[in-house]
């Protein structure tokens, strides 16, 4: 695979916790003559004053490679700008292991050497773009998933489902996750769907307290659109990736469906989707 | 059992779909000599100008049975008034089975002339009675459930649940349901909770999508006290059979118990809870 | 599309209900001057002498359709003949939609009469095929599912899932159920696995009363290997397709994987899957 | 509470791992002054010779303790015999906390002193008592679930199952787990029931993987008499506590009710069901 040689590096927001690994990315990449910048944000928490620092989105315009340090929600919000600048993402846990950051502090320093002379392999995973219709230009972007809720009221919410055009199902539900597989492992699990292998191409529909006892998760083509008609609700929300939410009245409608630019991450050789699982998910334990 | 001779008809709020089974009631218990006033606001709705009306509170503690004519959310709103004053109360539909309202329109005369003159059966349902604690007052009342959820945010909620005092567990969800057995076939069936007979002596409490898959339903004694303790919100709320919500902020508690009243349906002789399941939950069916 | 000049009809397996729509089928094929045999136990069965019958193998290889009046049970039994023959199926219910015999008796002529005109869309559909290590040769194709189980014994089942030769997870549980997408609304559906739209490229595993309560359904790319060894089991037994049964001992291993041959299912066109799942799954009524 | 006098101690069936502590318990028993027996097929496996041995039975007449050194297996096993001698039970598990036998080898000494002086608690468990209709006669006792299912051949049962003599509903599923309370935690919560509190009257009928979606998990009373008539399966099994296993045929029934006699379990003051079901069902920790 290609070496890096331009590494744009971003911190947990608000986090002083990443001080210390991110002080050790710098030395590393100092002594790997490899360029970096650090998120103005970062730089600006963290202290850092002799530090070519930058706004998140040209930092990532100009890199060939972003490395997060935090949790699975900072790669979440870095999602966008890593895929509009096609630069791929390689996320780093504080502590415990993530879906998306899935390398460890202690492992840090040793994968990234592999990493940037060319060991390590692409993961590409598909994003969601939504529309909420009757309002114009409000287009927003998911790594994980895209619901649509009740809001304040607590009232359930009626909503007509239609797949590439045409009637899924009429719901009465709390909600609905519209998930990708990489988020089939966060909301939609709660809810009820099963865990998607990132590679498969399909969106799962996961219907939040249904109703009808038998509306079950969907899995249904990558290539998909969905339409969301909202029928009935006092109040209802539509939330982004848990870090974005808007507001959608009684007639509007919601499209869903995935982007054309996907978010490629980077992990070490021999990287192991199960072994993430087994340990999140505590399938090890017995009861 | 005792015959009726006082009694209380109230109608589905601003309906006008009751008017003539109202009108078929008022010429049944005037043929059966039998006195009745009719809910102010019902007979506001219908234009009835001739009838002895009232306030429902009022109505409820003269009367010997309330007779609605609705569906299973008219019942819930009168659960309290009824359990205040101990009367009874019947249930007619305006249409769809309910599990509370189950006596059809066609019905309707037969079934009251058995239940007047004391052919009948008394269901005793227990109310949930619940405080939200840092704010002194506000005490209300369920027959189906009480449940706690997110607001407009979105966020998961953190909560740690008390029961008798003791630590029962820690929950990250979008929300948890508190039931009475008559409230399991209601939002409690739709979070994933078991349905349970009515006659049993217990609560039931139902995470609503929960961080941790094996945070099951759980069923707990009927005199247990319920204490949840919000750790961590940026908004939630509490509904009420989803007739009221409340706000409740990080750090406040809601406390949950039986109340010392009961609500007490009439069923003609021979009611089957069993078969109002089949037909509500579509067992019959073969897929 | 192609049109069709000679089919072979199948019917039910021992069933004389199939009589009237078969002497209708051959009335049909007769004035559209199309050739056909009719399979020789139906042949047997409803007592057709002057008839060109021969067994379903052969009338298979020389079809350019199969058309099957019975339920979906009927056409999984003829998956691997007409996947190998490379013959499309047409599947004609007799009373109940189902999910893969999805014309009815009334609608039949006149399908047909657009079918073989080439008015038609095609539905590919993967079989699985699994062998049973420790005893060579013993391969068998499955629609539907593989599933693994406990057996007269009643006792849990532990196995060693691996996907691709690493291991997934390690199982305790009733069973394991290894389905296609088509599959995905038979038996995974019961034991808890979500709805997978036909087309998808994937399997599915669902455990079967899983111990551990977070080992949910999973859905993995369509050219997975699946190794099942099984670590523990008094007496377990592999299912296929809910048609054949076989035993499997402790130490012994399943392999499952996509067959190279798939099933070509031929509906009208304008053909609705999520109108039949709608039907099938009665999500059209209301609690 | 009574103090105990007369202890019977019993090891797990075929295991020398209980060697240890049972030479403790007998050490400190004879310390205390407290006379037991041990039961002759723990003290064969273990070879003890100068000790007063005898059968279970025997010894749960004579004892007004049972001890129990192994796990939940060991103390199920025991049920029938201490519920008919109406002896206590307190049960020591040999590493992995049950949710039966609670008490740790290391607190076992301390327990013991407590528990013998009177500081312990009694909690009652329901049995379940059972009867295959159509063969007299063969009558079984269970104090975690009575189930019935499939057998070698795999297919769907069918059944009809009755509450107090009334259709409840009709079935088609893998199999019916009708649990205790007590059972609640074991192979119906595997089936997707609910966890129940062990003091609530009430029995548990969980069906095994559903044909009809809304077939969902039902609490009925604890006085109520349950009977399941086969109506269609080709080789189905009802099991006992997971120990016993019996053949039932198409058109025989299964009549299940609460046994008169209940099981006494001991535990040590200030004993935490939730603790215990935070530690199994590994609630403490977070994905």
């Amino acid at each position: 695979m290609n070496k890096f040689t331009k590494v744009c590096i971003v911190g947990k927001y608000r986090s002083t916790e990443v001080s210390e690994p991110i002080h050790q990315l710098m030395s590393f990449f100092q002594a790997e003559n490899i360029s970096y910048k650090v998120d103005s944000e970062t730089a600006a928490e963290l202290g850092l004053v002799d530090v070519d620092s930058t706004d998140v989105e040209a930092a990532a315009a100009w890199a060939d490679l972003v490395v997060v340090v935090g949790g699975d929600g900072t790669l979440l919000s870095l999602a966008r700008s890593v895929a509009t600048h096609k630069v791929p993402l390689l996320g780093i846990n504080l502590g415990r292991l993530g879906f998306l950051a899935d390398i460890s502090l202690s492992d840090m320093v040793e994968s990234l050497r592999s990493v940037v002379r060319g060991e390590y392999e692409i993961d590409s995973r598909v994003l969601l773009e939504t529309q909420i219709g009757g309002r114009g230009g409000s287009e927003v972007w998911a790594l994980n998933d895209i619901s649509i809720g009740k809001g304040h009221g607590g009232g359930l919410m009626q909503m007509e489902v239609l797949i590439d055009g045409r009637l899924a199902y009429n719901l009465r539900s709390d909600g609905l996750v519209i998930s990708t597989p990489t988020g089939s492992t966060a909301y939609a699990l709660s809810a009820g769907g099963p865990i998607i292998a990132p590679s498969i191409d399909c969106m799962l529909l996961v219907p939040v307290c249904p109703h009808t006892l038998s509306n079950r998760p969907i899995v249904i083509p990558g290539d998909s659109s969905v339409t969301i008609k909202v029928t009935g609700a006092t109040d209802a929300r539509v939330h982004i990736d848990s870090h974005t939410s808007l507001d959608i009245v009684e007639g509007e409608q919601l499209s869903i469906s995935a982007a054309k630019e996907k978010v490629q991450l980077v992990h070490p050789l021999g990287h192991d989707y199960f072994a993430t699982l087994r340990e999140k998910l505590r399938w090890a334990g017995t009861m």
